[in-house]
């Protein structure tokens, strides 16, 4: 017998009417013989509701109050599916995270999960029940009330079948896969089977509509085979796995891309110890997050230093570098706050060579000009001109053939997971 | 120092304007030297929002999963005013039923308190923090949250008083506290400063309106000093004491009536052991209740046997009686379901005599016929035809002059109580 975690989001327990559809579901995969857990978040909207009450208080209500008041909106839709369930004749019982003891740090709005207490639900499950378990919270060692920050409960599920060892991870959501790239700007993009956990990291900016980027961490971390699929639709989903199961994972497996980005350049700085540090110092120091950096090799005992931002941090950015060119030691700083990267991504990188050759040439072709370019070993990233964004996305998918299933063919899945990703 | 425990229901904090005004009601009593325990129910309307939820799913929702979902609301209403506390500066710290662990049987729905430990509680009040507890929940041995029923919140407040040996319990609710009579059917209807629980007890549906009975019985039982007032007007509303706090009670506290009352009497039933219980065992194994229970002295070996129960019952206990007559040996049954119970009440009927043949020669001079009567040590009631229950409350509360102030004084009140009592 199979334990599989499930995981609805907020959208897919929206109401009274998908949470009785989410019970048909459970209740199907319970059928189908698997051992369930079931982790769900607040109905949609309804923390945005808990919070305006706590914010319309005071505009700094502490963290342990609204920990305490966010916490309930869980507790409202773990119930009510128990209670869906319970109607169609199957056993299930819920648990808030303080009950299932999620043990976190006392990091209130923002905790990290220490440890699980898998009693409860072992005995749960024993008894052939399900446990429906409240996302998103947990308790710390005071008994306090705490909560792990928006998208939560992705966490919670990994963090569940990681304790449980279950056979697999399934997050069900509105969206019925990952896909090569963002459908709504390239129609061709495809549903990915199967991608690895660092692709998924390295696609995060299509990734993390999908899922919270630490809870494939977490995944990757204590190998949970994850899986992403749709509430609404039925579909096999995208599977997150390591490499390893595949024979041979394609080149390129999705186009990653950021809008609103914005880049700077220092001018001329002094090639000398501690320059990057002089420079993005109080650029941290602001809590200003930079994504990439950029570096040539220094002429003359100088060089341009790139780095680029998120677009709402740009001027402030801007101004802390203007007052800080003399100790820089720069000749000047010039920005353009109207540009956006475009990131190839894919494990099959590693063993094939030529991938940034051909990017570059297909976007040359397309006459999109390349501002900067960073590259990890499993990533390809370019900076483009915003008007450039679309036309880039197309280019690449279509020069990448992502539009099409890969040529290489997956080992067969173990029988217990094909069956697994059927039910749901 | 006095320690007060305060309650403040579902209309007293209904939205996020009446929390700011009830932690404005805490924190001056803070300010003016209490130390404070606060209970709280959920937002008016929040528990039916929630059942609504539930029911929309199953019609017959377990009872653990219930209660699971109906708690989440008095969880809200705890941290919103812990935020509203600090903000004025007034430290605060909410606790759920679980996390002050207030012990119950696991009758979920309906559960009974068993312990609470005091510890906490005892630990934030001397860091100088407002505990401020969610009503109507608790926790069972098993670590599953359980309800106390409708109103429970009444009865947390009053257990954590007891336990604490708080100095007084204040209740605070949409009513300015207990009057003499409903104010709407006798607007000359008196506040009464002062009652004892015994009163209050028999006063039941006059009461009810204001307190939870079981609150009541449970303050008597560990002589906890129980005030109720209004969350929306200065004033020091209702004390509900023993009596020997005061120096001679009145003769009558107050008139309470029953509008939806039915009268059912067997006739000719034969006068031997156990007809009594041949005539309410079918009544009361179909779950109805029977309020006063009649019977005279039997006449040539058959006797009349007469009760009262709510209107909505009538038909289903005559149904039953008439099924039974044989049984029962009884000639014939009759009833009437347009009838109302007006009770007088006060403890001072212990030592004064003729308060029946007064109440009886009053409501005589009304021109008002009596069907029933019934009494016990500290109330008398009577059956009255419906169309003249507010002739004859009305004639009751003058003949018993309840309009005006008691002649007889009390006791001077503690210092520290009616400090209590201003600041509320």
């Amino acid at each position: 017998m199979t334990l599989i975690v499930q995981k609805y989001g907020g959208t897919s327990v929206a109401d009274v009417g998908r949470i009785e559809h989410v019970a048909d579901k459970v209740a199907a995969a319970r059928r189908a013989g698997h051992d369930l857990v079931v982790v769900v978040s607040a109905m949609a909207g309804e923390t945005d509701r808990l919070l305006g009450l706590g914010k319309g208080i005071s505009l700094r209500p502490s963290a342990r109050e609204m920990d305490v008041l966010l916490s309930a909106g869980e507790q409202v839709t773990i119930a009510l599916l128990a209670i869906a369930l319970e109607k169609r004749g199957i056993a299930a019982c819920s648990f808030t995270g303080a009950q299932v003891r999620i043990r976190t740090d006392n990091a209130h709005t923002k905790a990290r999960i220490l440890a699980i207490d898998e009693d409860k639900l072992r005995d749960t499950l024993a008894h052939g029940s399900i446990p429906v378990v409240a996302g998103f919270q947990g308790v710390d060692e005071a008994g306090d009330i705490t909560t792990l920050g928006r998208g939560g409960s992705d966490t919670t599920a990994v963090a569940l079948a990681a304790t449980l060892k279950a056979d697999e991870c399934q997050i069900y959501t509105d969206v019925e896969g990952v896909y090569t790239t963002d459908p709504r700007m390239v129609p061709e993009a495809r549903r990915l089977e199967r991608i690895t956990f660092e692709e998924m990291l390295e696609l995060a900016s299509l990734g993390s509509k999908v899922l919270q980027i630490r809870a494939v961490e977490f995944a990757g971390k204590y190998n949970v085979p994850l899986r992403v699929l749709s509430t609404f639709k039925e579909g096999e989903g995208t599977l997150i796995t390591y490499e390893d199961v595949t024979m041979e994972a394609a080149v390129v497996s999705g186009i990653a891309f950021n809008r609103d980005e914005a880049e700077i350049t220092l001018i001329g700085v002094p090639d000398a110890p501690g320059a990057a540090y002089r420079i993005l110092g109080p650029i941290s120091d602001a809590h200003i997050v930079v994504d990439m950096i950029v570096q040539n090799v220094a002429r003359e005992g100088r060089l341009d230093f790139t780095f680029t931002l998120h677009r709402n941090d740009y001027t402030q950015a801007l101004d802390i570098l203007e007052a800080n060119l003399k100790h820089m030691g720069a000749k000047r700083v010039i920005g353009n706050d109207r540009v956006v990267k475009i990131s190839l991504v894919g494990v099959g990188m590693r063993s094939h060579s030529g991938v940034a050759t051909s990017m570059f040439q297909a976007l040359s072709q397309a006459g999109i000009s390349i501002r900067l370019v960073a590259t990890s070993e499993i990533k390809i990233s370019v900076v483009v001109d915003e008007r450039h964004l679309e036309a880039g996305v197309r280019t690449l998918h279509e020069a990448f053939h992502l539009h099409e299933p890969p040529q290489q063919d997956y080992l067969p899945q173990p029988a217990a997971m094909r069956k697994g990703g059927a039910t749901g």
